[in-house]
């Protein structure tokens, strides 16, 4: 029996760490959202920054750059983080460097589990199928919002939960995995209306960065699985 | 409007600092009941001590002490945390000093806050009153197990949350607050059956610590609420 566990918060993972986990790092609005859309539109890697600087250095190298902080595209940047930036003109082939406000530190922090994935709703199904044919232990790491917990990124936990555990293969004695699973059962049937409760949702709203919440909120629209190799996201190979 | 903001985990209090704010420490099983049955049993202090090492010093200077770790009581303690130890007969007009795994920490965190009030379902109704007449911010602050989010404060947390939001004088954009009350809506109707499902309850079956759970999710079994004044817990007066 493998289990799975749920961190809600980077500033948590220390209490959760398991090298010999599979962790899924996710970021609903909008950062996993966007990278499971960049391979979608056939993204070649993706070298997620912490900083603000190096993704300048980056920019300086030549590379196109994607960075927003707090959802606001950065000067210097190509563009921002909304998935609907990662059309296949701009990505198609190409090595896109992302810097974001909380994804991409999540993204470092979890490499010292067995493997670094990326998850979102848009690659839900492939991700359980993925957990449940590996037999390890899953960590779901949630972005949230610079260290605090949040809805979305919760909700997906749960859905991973809800579904993992119904195989029979997890199962959990982790409070967070529990709270997330109940959580998503209340959301399951009208999971847009339960996001408008979200912190995320009236930030973007108020930058008029909303127009995405519907497709980040969509299941299973890719079998791709972005997982973290060295310091760059490429496509899970072997897997689809 | 006051707001009302939830915080899961001492590792996530810098997150959540207000130093406007009431903050209400919650530790359901057990400490924060057993500081409320204390103070019910006529308490005059509880040293709240963060280190084993600090709760003997105190012991050699003539204290009475209460001492566990991972719910077993300390071989130099005069008692553990289960609420059930603090009988008037051991605590009336006495000064206790109190050491726990998860509790005493959260309190001595949360100092820096406008005020620290202790919070458990034995006080609950009376701490809702004492919030809405302090027209202030309210933070609660969940204890948690080792800087893991647990889901007995989390309900505890909703259960106030949701309380409060009814009176129509707090609001929040707090993702944790919502979460908490929509858990504390699921598990209302049987909230021992809920708990069932917690990883500390497991953690006291295991230990024998079970029997204290059904007293510790009572509701307003008193109206006194203990409050940090200095380095000590004393009963908030003036309210009752």
């Amino acid at each position: 029996m493998s289990k799975i566990e749920v961190c809600f918060s980077p500033a948590l993972y220390p209490y959760f760490e398991n090298r010999e986990a599979i962790v899924v790092v996710t970021d609903v609005l909008r950062a996993s959202s966007a990278i499971c859309t960049a391979f979608m539109n056939g993204v070649e890697r993706i070298i997620p920054v912490r900083t603000l600087e190096e993704a300048k250095e980056w920019k300086a190298k030549g590379y196109k750059v994607a960075a927003e902080r707090d959802g606001i595209v950065k000067d210097f940047a190509d563009f921002g983080n909304s998935p609907f930036n990662f059309t296949p003109e701009r990505v198609k082939f190409q090595n896109i460097v992302y810097s974001t406000t909380n994804g991409t530190q999540a993204v470092q922090l979890a490499s010292s589990g067995y493997k670094v994935l990326i998850g979102a709703f848009l690659n839900l199904t492939a991700l359980c199928d993925y957990a449940v044919e590996s037999s390890r232990d899953v960590l779901v790491l949630c972005a949230g919002w610079k260290n605090k917990f949040n809805l979305e990124d919760t909700l997906f936990a749960g859905a991973m939960t809800d579904r993992l555990l119904k195989t029979g293969k997890f199962d959990t004695v982790c409070d967070s995995a529990i709270a997330s699973s109940d959580l998503w059962r209340i959301a399951e049937s009208d999971v847009i209306g339960y996001v408008d409760k979200a912190a995320q949702r009236h930030r973007l709203q108020k930058n008029g960065l909303d127009d995405v919440i519907e497709y980040c909120l969509t299941h299973d629209l890719t079998r791709i699985i972005p997982v973290l190799e060295n310091d760059y996201l490429i496509k899970l190979e072997g897997f689809e």
